[in-house]
């Protein structure tokens, strides 16, 4: 089945929800359509036709070397001289320095043609911003630009096997050569892209502890590790494996070795043992960009599944065979995954808009930016894996088919709430820290612009319990907390999502199917959200009523 | 991971909630020990450690031949010699005659042992019903007591192209040779286990029209179709092909072509025109049996999840490593996980015991039992799913990997909710049929019996809440009615289940665990259900605002 932008749907968000008219330094209007339509061809005619194909042949792996499957080098070839990669990278750098809430138009496509392919391009937008923020001038000077123009494309090496959501447990270690070079020597998992033949470059950044580093988190740095040196010769690196996964079988997923030969070069990118601040300017890209990638499968998944369900005829309806799209409970699930998709779609924008708002000075954006991340991220996913699962089940026995597609989706899909920080994680740093950010200014600002704005009284009493379940975890012990944090992130993520689509419907350029769906939101998934409450509230006490052992 | 069968959980549902002893003619304890210590036996030694290679070899198609993986076949034999298929089937045909509700222990097992192998003798199960109870005394005598035994496994070949959930559309056709047999031609598609070289012969029950029967399902006509004729030569009926699905690879899902040459030998089963009814008690019991793959899958998720998290260690809790069992969202999830199992796994055995007492002649639990039905099918599958995904998250990346085999157990489920009547249908089903079932006593029976048993508040709220629902949805229009179908689904369901595990919990031999899982129940998965009741009134002109074009 073909893939069609969302252009419409796509124009309105940023309108209505990011207002990008309204930022300063911002595109104009036709700007932003002519990303829109260049983005969606790119995804249409470049990446969507190469899912299929990523998904059966995928990655392989032959003695240290990573080939992509046929027609991604030349896709990506079209992707690096079309300038997308340049899209809301820094001017100074050759960027075009558009708003990330534009970039995140051309991933949302990206991810829903060929997810696999566009973790590539989605693993250097955080690279990019974590070298401009935190690199050296020589650095930005030697690698930038052509991070940029996407010719060399990065990748963010910090799991290794005893190291995953505590990142401060990494061993690989960096030693200085003397010349301002570090030796780095450790193994990396679960490393995206890794290593392939798009490029013959590839830039690595490298979280690493140097010599007498403190413990933890706070005795971490950023190195940039490059394939090949500056002479054009080898690193002392290698991919030794990739792993054989449930979806995303285009990208490879790669176990990579430094300094098997002694240490492979790279350079400091920020200050020793600052290597956190600059993961965390990578991971919070990347974050907003993981929530996309829930975005973009739920899209792709309710188009198959509306397209599907119109050609499929099963029974009869007021005596006559109908499609199965006019039977109510299809009906149900075909407007519950594209009201979903819209509330996704809108919170995740309206999180990039947010940062750049913040870049663009308006520090209570920035505040608001790292409220909304793990809503984002971790709903986002969520929600791309409820669709993508409805997108099989609209299909009945046709959607478990592996060659109907629907399923790979749901595949696809699955590996979102893990990876970029599991959306555990992600609970735990909206109950942890952004709770209390600001002195809980920054939470309770977001409150007051819902309660003020909210207009169905469904939303109103969802925020309002929101912001009773947000007292209580405030008050609560460390345990307690977090005992409610999962409930507590999926119901302030549908009360944001819920604020954001039923502005969309009342605003201007709203159509019927953005009504439509908005009216399903706040009727059906809005009330489910406020069952949530007890469980946010209910404390640690009854999860640990049993040792885990009990449970097994 | 070794699979441990849950006898002590098992034993506690049989006792509390099945309560079995009470049973006419049923079981003494000891047996009911033997019989579960047996099927342990029997899940965890030969079907548990068949189920990567079912896997990741599969079955394999090769000229209208199926190759079962290596050790499928001597697995099969120890089956059948110990004679497992005739637990529950009639003693005069060979059959233990013992109740249902145990047997269900032994497919709950060899579900969590190896889902695609376990298909085997499930759909031989429905046959033995439905050939016991409608077939004529000599296609009993020849056929039953081999399919009982497990010599010669049965299929049920209902779907075809045209014809999925809309039965009635099938257009196999069977003509009489005149001495009494039939010739069958036409094409059907997935048939689980249509081939297979566990046994030489398999026996094919087959709907299809006679000639001048009516339209719809009301000129269905059901027949057995051996693979092998009475005189040891093959029938004309071959496998076309086999499907390549997203899980449950070991079970064959066939085309099945008949009559190539002229047509396939059969029988008529019960009276022409009469196979609907004899497809409904195949396909009834297929639905408790499909509800129990749920369960098998979910306990067999949750136990490698915890195996996983109390082994896996990530960060610190009191500032001491620990195991991520120890931190509370991911104890959330376990607990989850077993409270989720636990309740469906009352509510599918609760459901086969009313069969069972059905049996026995109580006309009530007849009426139960079809109540429980939709139920059991539909919300013990979306139970599979959920757990099992959950399951893979907990695994954090390992999930996602294929070797871990938390995904296959994700895969494996994802199929349940879909055959044996979609779970949509099964919602139709529900709020079509089973809500005024007996002038409207059969449901407001269990509800009567839920609300006076039920002592949490929020269990005796959401039985209030589900009395509310179903009135409303009685007097609804049939498309509002439909609107609602899957919510209220869910709803009552969970109170079912709610109300079962809060028994157990009460009951003499209840332990920690037990309690332990019906606390987080009642405190965050019966509030949840709550929430659904808005989407259950609803109506459906929402669902109908747009046109189904508009949701692309």
């Amino acid at each position: 089945m073909s893939f069609a932008a969302p252009v419409t749907d796509q124009r309105l968000t940023l309108d209505a929800v990011v207002r990008i008219g309204e930022l300063n330094g911002g595109p104009d209007a036709e700007m932003v359509d002519a990303v829109l339509e260049g983005a969606a061809a790119l995804a249409e005619g470049e990446f969507a036709p190469l899912d299929r194909i990523g998904d059966t042949v995928g990655a392989r792996w032959d003695n240290g070397r990573v080939t992509m499957p046929a027609g991604f080098k030349s896709a990506w070839q079209s992707f690096v001289d079309g300038g997308w990669m340049t899209l809301a990278a820094p001017e100074e750098h050759g960027g075009q320095g558009l708003p990330f809430a534009l970039a995140a138009a051309l991933m949302d496509n990206l991810n829903a043609a060929n997810i696999g392919f566009a973790l590539c391009p989605m693993l250097s937008m955080g690279a990019i911003e974590a070298l401009d923020r935190h690199g050296s001038a020589e650095l930005k000077r030697d690698y930038l630009p052509k991070i940029v123009t996407g010719e060399w494309p990065a990748t963010m090496n910090l799991t290794e096997p005893q190291a995953g959501s505590d990142v401060g447990a990494l061993k690989t270690r960096a030693e200085p050569n003397g010349d301002g070079s570090w030796r780095i020597t450790g193994t990396k998992i679960f490393i995206t892209y890794g290593e392939h033949d798009l490029t013959d470059q590839i830039l690595h950044l490298v979280l690493a502890r140097t010599p007498g580093a403190p413990d933890g988190t706070r005795g971490i740095s950023l190195f940039l590790v490059p394939k090949l040196l500056p002479d054009g010769s080898p690193n002392d690196l290698r991919c030794v494996s990739i792993e054989h996964k449930l979806g995303i079988h285009a990208s490879p997923t790669c176990v990579m070795s430094y300094g098997d030969q002694g240490g492979a070069t790279g350079w400091l990118v920020g200050p020793e043992n600052g290597g956190m601040a600059a993961m965390f300017t990578m991971m919070n890209n990347a974050r907003l960009n993981v929530g996309l990638q829930g975005v973009g499968i739920a899209e792709r998944a309710t188009q198959r599944a509306v397209a599907y369900a119109l050609e499929r005829r099963q029974g009869l309806r007021n005596r006559l065979p109908v499609p199965i799209s006019e039977h109510p409970d299809v009906r149900r699930m075909l407007l519950r995954m594209r009201a979903l998709t819209m509330g996704a779609r809108a919170l995740v924008y309206y999180a990039f808009g947010q940062v750049d708002r913040a870049i663009r000075g308006d520090p209570l954006a920035a505040m608001r930016a790292e409220v909304l991340t793990p809503l984002a991220k971790a709903w986002g996913t969520d929600v791309g894996c409820e669709v993508a699962s409805l997108g099989v089940q609209v299909h009945g026995g046709a959607g478990y088919i592996e060659e109907t597609g629907a399923a790979q989706h749901l595949r696809d899909a699955r590996i979102a709430p893990i990876y970029e920080g599991t959306n555990g994680i992600q609970a735990a740093d909206l109950v942890g820290r952004k709770l209390g950010l600001d002195g809980g200014l920054a939470f309770d600002g977001l409150i007051a612009d819902i309660e003020a704005e909210a207009q169905d009284p469904r939303l109103v009493a969802l925020a309002d319990a929101v912001e009773v379940a947000a007292a209580s975890l405030r008050e609560a012990a460390p345990d307690d907390r977090l005992a409610g944090s999962y409930p507590f992130l999926t119901m302030t993520s549908v009360m944001v999502a819920g604020w954001l689509v039923e502005r969309m419907a009342r605003s201007e350029g709203a159509n019927e199917r953005v009504v439509a769906a908005a009216n399903y939101f706040l009727a059906s998934i809005v009330p489910e959200a406020l069952g949530l409450g007890a469980a946010a509230e209910e404390g640690a006490a009854l999860l640990y009523a049993v040792p885990a052992e009990a449970l097994a």
